[in-house]
């Protein structure tokens, strides 16, 4: 569904950015793409870094306007990531480059496009000007932690998720169904 | 699906918390559960405050494994909320303490209660007995601004969502399928 029904209609491109330390950035993004797709919304989510085998892949492929594709090999993002995946990171903004240019979605969100900038896998100021060429009425949401200077500039929402306390720090280490 | 088969078995109850002012805590609970059911994993979702019109809805009960409950009137919280959901609320807590001792649920999601808990609609001492009283290998997730200190000591993951820039300030209204 193209807008026309809701209260999108005829509001600019407007950037929601979810950074900082703590646990639901991505999970943040993925229950706004169930909202959005549960108002009729279509939405696109690019995932930065990430492989094939998060859980949310497979209940996401059952509902309806939301399309997920992945840029990368790895599946929960920790420290050290290697530069393997900057053909699959650069090959991820070229798709998404061409998705907001045909505006056949509504709501586009860009997983972990933060720390993909931040290991330098993507050029910001390329990504910049892929935001900035963004038609009308397009909801761009941008996720990772490290969020760059220009893009914090940019963005219309910002919030920021910090670590007040996490178990991992208790020894309890990453689960399936909970982190990835 | 009952644990077994994954990385929960064994680890007794967490408690994770999104609190905070900024956008994303809701969204974030809704993340985790589809992940969660995505690996098989059984999901209540219990909103408090909430009624019935949240476009989440619309594309939750397509999903498999995730069961979703409100007990309020509202769909967007918004400041100066009425006591009219009081009984609904007790309603809630009620239903959330039965579900939670029959351990039919991996991942049991409290939306608003930390919001129900500020405006006196819930017991404090109450919602931390059902909480200490909870079965090993249960997550609960509980969310909404304004955190109690007693829930933040009994927590074992706690992020702060804090708003750093929101376009509400810049005159843009809640938008359905975007803010609710």
């Amino acid at each position: 569904m193209r807008l026309g029904d809701n209260e999108l209609e005829g509001i600019s491109t407007l950037i929601q950015v979810y950074t900082g330390n703590g646990k639901g950035k991505t999970t943040a993004a993925l229950g706004l793409a169930i909202r959005a797709a549960g108002a009729g919304l279509k939405v696109y989510i690019g995932q930065f870094l990430k492989g094939k085998k998060c859980s949310e892949h497979n209940a996401l492929k059952k509902v309806k306007n939301i399309k997920i594709e992945q840029f990368g090999k790895i599946c929960f993002i920790k420290k050290n990531i290697s530069q393997k995946d900057l053909k699959s990171a650069k090959t991820g903004l070229a798709v998404i480059k061409r998705i907001i240019t045909k505006k056949e979605y509504d709501v586009i969100i860009l997983d972990e496009i933060n720390v993909a900038l931040k290991l330098n896998l993507l050029d910001l100021d390329e990504v910049i000007r892929v935001i900035n060429d963004a038609p009308q009425d397009i909801e761009l949401v941008l996720t990772g932690r490290d969020i760059a200077g220009k893009i914090l500039k940019l963005a219309d929402l910002v919030s920021e998720i910090k670590e007040i306390k996490h178990y991992f720090k208790k020894g309890v280490n990453a689960r399936r169904g909970i982190e990835y």
